[in-house]
């Protein structure tokens, strides 16, 4: 089901705040309640949470264990997705670090590096593989998600690697707009655009 | 001027397709040229650029040192923002690792945790320290920017914390959608949602 992007960007907020409202012991929680916590409209919490199979009880609300289970399950969190980094420099080697992204689903199955003197190594339990090796381990795996921290000046050669080899989803930290065929899935965090849309709104 | 925010959000592309062409040697480049290089419209990217002050020339196109130049500014990215960082965890400790941030514009002027432990300590010459000092540190340094990488059940309250002590701008990387004055910018940058986003149109 394609869900509008709008709605995807809210619906982790809702999560976020189901499950510190349940850490504090709460068992019920409505949207009216949700849409107080978020600082989003009632109506809106409530037809973004209609894509999400949870249904709540007048007077109740939802049921907190069973809407984050099911925004968990609806956001994909819940699946394990393995992935490849392609990359290993200070923010690459960051993402191995942090096993948070395992929480959300992602579990990076080896990172890949053109530096030599990186290969052999590990980060976090995550081996590191010189590139030459993507080909024979995706052979292996048939992973389906790239992560995408490499130089600029490598970023669209480095994709079309990975596109090549079936990787059917790039997640891209570089602020180069890569380009690949209608197919491959393409998700942009870039965190230098960030930092210009907020140095603008400063004004 | 407030700058339409796909239009700043395709910018930084711009940049760094410039920025790589420059590198390769290259003096001048079309509107054409970047269209086809990062896969935009042409007239889009014509139009994208009447908003930042930089002039092509018919047949030549732009001059790329001053195209480079004229994005850096208009970006805000040749300009230091002196910033705090708050919660100095895996992914804190790794924006405060990476020295990517301040060629945008970024300097972390300091970081600070409520662990103890860390207070004193210095991570690539940025000192951390503990959060009681973020009053007394701002009233002599009035950081206009936040960048808040704290525990989700925190980060409300330490949002409130930096709104109450004058902070102009938080750039949240936590998945809380925090609550703030209108005149207080917020950027959320949580790669969680951007991971839903990416599962959910792998379809």
């Amino acid at each position: 089901m394609i869900v509008p992007e709008p709605c995807l960007r809210r619906l982790p907020w809702y999560l976020a705040y189901a499950s510190l409202t349940r850490a504090k012991g709460e068992r019920s929680l409505s949207s009216t309640q949700i849409a107080r916590g978020v600082g989003v409209d009632a109506s809106v919490v409530a037809k973004d949470l209609s894509y999400v199979a949870v249904t709540g009880r007048t007077r109740v609300g939802y049921e907190i264990d069973q809407l984050v289970g099911s925004l968990e399950d609806f956001l994909g969190f819940s699946v394990i997705h393995k992935a490849f980094l392609f990359g290993v420099g200070k923010l690459g080697g960051a993402l191995l670090q942090d096993g948070g992204l395992e929480r959300f689903g992602l579990d990076i199955a080896a990172g890949f590096d053109s530096k030599y003197e990186l290969s052999g190594t590990s980060i976090h339990r995550t081996p590191i593989h010189h590139i030459s090796r993507f080909k024979e381990l995706q052979e292996l795996m048939h992973v389906e998600i790239g992560v995408l921290t490499v130089p600029v000046d490598v970023a669209q050669s480095t994709a079309e690697l990975l596109v090549e080899h079936g990787i059917k989803a790039i997640w891209n930290f570089t602020p180069v707009r890569i380009q690949v065929p209608d197919n491959v899935v393409v998700q942009n965090t870039s965190i230098y655009a960030h930092l210009a849309l907020m140095y603008n709104r400063m004004g």
